[in-house]
């Protein structure tokens, strides 16, 4: 039986804290919450809930907080001994190089707290300089998910980079559709069949050659006619930077 | 029985005649193809494919080219008899108004030849005038289609440019993301969970209310390392723009 202390109470710790409770051989030690308030969601999950000052060692320490967090963290952690892992996708693994063992674990997935999720399909990047340590991360990986990967640092960076534009950009990509459709008063139902479609055909083929539109076709006419709809100064410039990226990567040059 | 005939062979041409082949009531009298090789995909679904200046008159004749080409082809028609209509999402009705029963019949998603779909779940935008005509397209809409939907020409136009935001720009986001994976030997396999995510996210909740990342957080220092990484210039564009767009669309000003 493994013992794991979970530092953080947010969207992350939340699903990770959950999903253990279906993996044997793993034990929730505890979890860190900067108040009482915060312990509610995991009270079912763990066997303490409480502050950084008062946590006992544990085999594996993971630290589910925001990035600019970690450091701060870890230095009010009261003890050295077991492994040390963080759960980012862009810091390096040397913010926890004072501890003898260290790591990461960075599940690549979007979390939102309550939305369930199917750990088993979500890639884990693992990495630790010590082949014992790694170990130990591909074993609790695979006790959550089916894809446990061996990243490293450098790697990961480029991960969380490309991550960016797959979630965050495409996200508010959504939102402006879905804000044009609001402000024209035509509901937004009418585009999530296509939405789906691209998704569905991103995950299937090469999206480089699924490209379709006026900027693809350097259709300059319905172009203009689009932006001269737009009124949000923030609209036209993703669309003209958007549509300026694709004419150039299809090889017509605006 | 109602008679059709489609000009055009491509995506769109082919899939409204794939679909039509189980609709009752409705005959594919001819494809018009501007070569004999064209023809090759529609034997099974037509009774005849022929070039325009040998089309026979129809009940309904669907203009299902690029919008380029519907005024030029449009002219070249030899008869002015029954119901014309395009099928484009952003040129008006008005383009067809030499004939004296026009309208638009505008499925909302995008086509890919030989790539299966289920038209039931597609919207379709109809628009005309007179309402006998409208009758007719709504008939075969839902002959088509569960989702049959009235949209006037300036709606068409709003929902076309949305259409560009959800499909076109998020599509060239995944492209991108997958060229970061292979420029740095990294599949892009281990993104695409998290690109399901985001879609299936933005088909059940507000995109605006899932937003996560950097730039929602205007959280300048991981920005910057991403601008660091990123060698293409239109990429570190695209990059820019998003998220400046985001943190100002979240009350952030950078």
């Amino acid at each position: 039986m493994t013992s794991i202390n979970i530092i953080g109470t947010g969207n992350l710790a939340w699903h990770i804290a959950s999903a253990l409770k279906d993996a044997p051989n793993y034990e929730l030690n505890a979890i860190v919450a900067r108040s009482e308030n915060a312990c509610h969601d995991f009270k079912q999950l763990a066997n303490s809930c409480v502050s950084i000052e008062d946590l006992t060692p544990a085999g594996l320490t993971l630290i589910a907080v925001s990035d600019d967090a970690i450091v701060t963290l870890t230095k009010k952690i009261p003890y050295t001994s077991g492994l040390f892992v963080h759960t980012s996708g862009c810091v390096s693994i040397d913010v926890l190089s004072k501890f003898a063992h260290s790591g990461v674990f960075y599940p690549l997935q979007s979390f939102s707290k309550g939305d369930p999720i199917d750990f088993k399909d979500i890639p884990i990047c693992i990495e630790a300089e010590d082949e014992d340590d790694l170990n130990v991360l591909e074993k609790l990986g695979l006790a959550l998910s089916q894809k446990v990967n061996r990243i490293s640092s450098e790697e990961r960076k480029k991960l969380h980079l490309a991550a960016v534009f797959i979630n965050n950009f495409t996200n508010h990509c959504f939102t402006i559709g879905q804000d044009l459709c609001h402000t024209h008063s035509l509901s937004f139902d009418l585009l999530k069949p296509l939405l789906a479609k691209t998704a569905e055909k991103a995950l299937h083929a090469d999206p480089s050659k699924m490209q379709t539109g006026p900027a693809k076709r350097n259709d300059i006419k319905t172009m203009n006619q689009h932006l001269d709809q737009l009124e949000d100064s923030l609209q036209k410039e993703v669309y003209l930077t958007l549509s300026k990226a694709i004419t150039t990567y299809y090889g017509k040059k605006l």
